[in-house]
């Protein structure tokens, strides 16, 4: 391993279609600068690396974690009474320096607790809030907290917002992010309780740029969007899904007719390209900031491609140190306000 | 005017490109049977009206309302302070008995604060809310609250519910519709201090089917969607924008290239009628529930076709006895409640 080789811990057992596409995936994005450590069941996993062509294994390490966090269990109750289930082990790794940074595509509740628990806080943060990069009409827009914490305080969207703001300068190399705030109209007056609070506590955040609506999410009126836990994830979900059932309806819409199924396979290549363009899976995956490592949680129905994205993301947050810059972020605040 | 001839009064004077679009809409939805009163500025809508074949012009009459409410506004204090504003006098036509519902494209605060202040509420509704039936792959879903209240009490969101079913019923014609309460988790534990409260309101309400998610509205998973008038307004425009976005995109990526081009003409038929079908001004307008009157409040870029729309579901709600089905359902509530 050479100076300067990143290593993510990927667990291995977590979401819908492992462990075969995340050892797929781990294979696409291993390569001389970037180990995976595969966590999970070794008598599974073993067996499998050791089918794939020795080239594309070389840069694979399995770490043995015999245990597993199914879907319906409870995520923090099940990440403290299984100590040895591979979303554990990932956040080990990284809390006892083997790794930079852990990757899951299984339950988000277990991911969010293990990372938690095992990674620990930066200190300085009130709160750790998923990060949730979303296609929009001018590039990646920051959503979050996307489902973290239902309920929020003005100064934990205060956090989101510096967090936000420094995840898509150092992962989506964005040179200076404007900072949104979600609400229901753009006067400062308008607005839940929250926000108005939180707006007062935003103003002097550098890049914010006042309160934005539903709509300036897809119109990518601004690079990161704060927002409570719950209104993140309805939104989230509701973006995510619209587009998916307005695709479907056009696809069986078209197909109705001779001359549209004709229009349909012309038109192909473009909406390709498209969807490749928006393709949320490029990212492969949501952050968890404001734990003390790299915590990234993947869709439980990624394919290979967007578990290698998802490592890839990850090794670009460890190489612009991101984790590192948050610290200095919330220390130097910690310190002004202790100070003060 | 026959015995069962409804009367609509029409805010003449609001919306983007009012009074053309408000005429020619009125002029559309009017006949024997649904006349519509023109409120606002006597002096531009005679000519105007007159203008008009004889035969167009004959169901329509028109109000002089001198003043009217401007965007920039707040709504609460321009309703205050303008009574012959053709937003309050078009409520106060319903109040006073000589129409039996207000439509508005104008400025949504201002025409919420004119229909509570002049129409009042219904006798046992604690908050009106905002209905607006939205398209999804299962038919039309009714979100509530779509922003009438940013805050919400479990005891709104309860009464939402019985609004928006009964709203589905008279309006929408959906025989028994399903109930479902917005949240980030389809269990019952799961979700903000709102839900969680909520939840166990909801628990006996007919059609109720639990909490829903983001990305049931547009799978149209449940046929009421129940939530806070800021998460819902949220939802809302975020869902309007990402349909639009997505069409734009997809037009402009089809037109990168000769064979997408004339694939893209070959599926416009296909795609006019999903939009058809999909169109949100098929209805035309949210209804203002929980008020004793008829409300109902358009987009403010309506075209004529939106507003004969909204006159003609305003015109089902009074023909369906929408507000005395809902003042009976509160009365006899109100009544239970105060014998217990």
């Amino acid at each position: 391993m050479s100076v300067g080789t990143i290593v993510v811990a990927l667990d291995a057992m977590g979401g819908d279609h492992a462990p075969d596409v995340t050892i797929e995936g781990a294979a696409a994005a291993a390569g001389p600068e970037l180990h995976v450590r595969l966590v999970g069941d070794a008598r599974v996993l073993e067996p499998a690396v050791m089918a794939l062509p020795e080239d594309r294994r070389v840069h694979l390490e399995i770490v043995d974690a015999p245990d597993k966090v199914h879907s319906h269990e409870e995520g923090a109750r099940a990440v403290r009474s299984k100590p040895d289930s591979s979303v554990v082990v990932a956040c080990r790794e990284v809390r006892e320096g083997r790794a930079a940074a852990a990757v899951s595509l299984g339950h988000t509740g277990a991911m969010m607790a293990a990372s938690i628990l095992h990674m620990r806080r930066i200190p300085g943060v009130i709160r750790p809030g998923i990060a949730t990069p979303l296609p929009s009409q001018q590039g990646l827009v920051v959503l979050l907290d996307a489902g973290a914490n239902a309920e929020a305080k003005p100064e934990h969207l205060a956090q989101y917002a510096v967090m936000g703001r420094l995840f898509a300068q150092r992962v989506l190399d964005i040179e200076d992010p404007t900072v949104g705030l979600l609400s229901i109209g753009e006067e400062a007056e308008r607005g839940s309780d929250l926000v108005l609070a939180s707006h007062a506590l935003l103003k002097d955040t550098p890049g914010f740029i006042g309160n934005v609506e539903g709509r300036d999410i897809p119109r990518g009126t601004a690079n990161v969007v704060v927002t409570d836990g719950f209104t993140g994830n309805v939104a989230l979900k509701l973006y995510e899904a619209s587009a998916q059932v307005l695709l479907s309806e056009i696809r069986a819409s078209v197909r109705e007719t001779l001359i549209g199924k004709i229009g349909g396979l012309l038109i192909r290549p473009s909406i390709r390209r498209l969807l490749a363009r928006l393709d949320p899976d490029a990212v492969g995956g949501a952050f968890l900031l404001g734990v003390n490592g790299l915590s990234v949680i993947g869709h439980g129905s990624s394919n290979s491609t967007a578990v290698a994205n998802a490592i890839r993301t990850a090794a670009i947050g460890v190489r612009h140190d991101l984790v590192q810059e948050l610290a200095a972020e919330f220390g130097d605040r910690g310190a002004v306000e202790s100070s003060a």
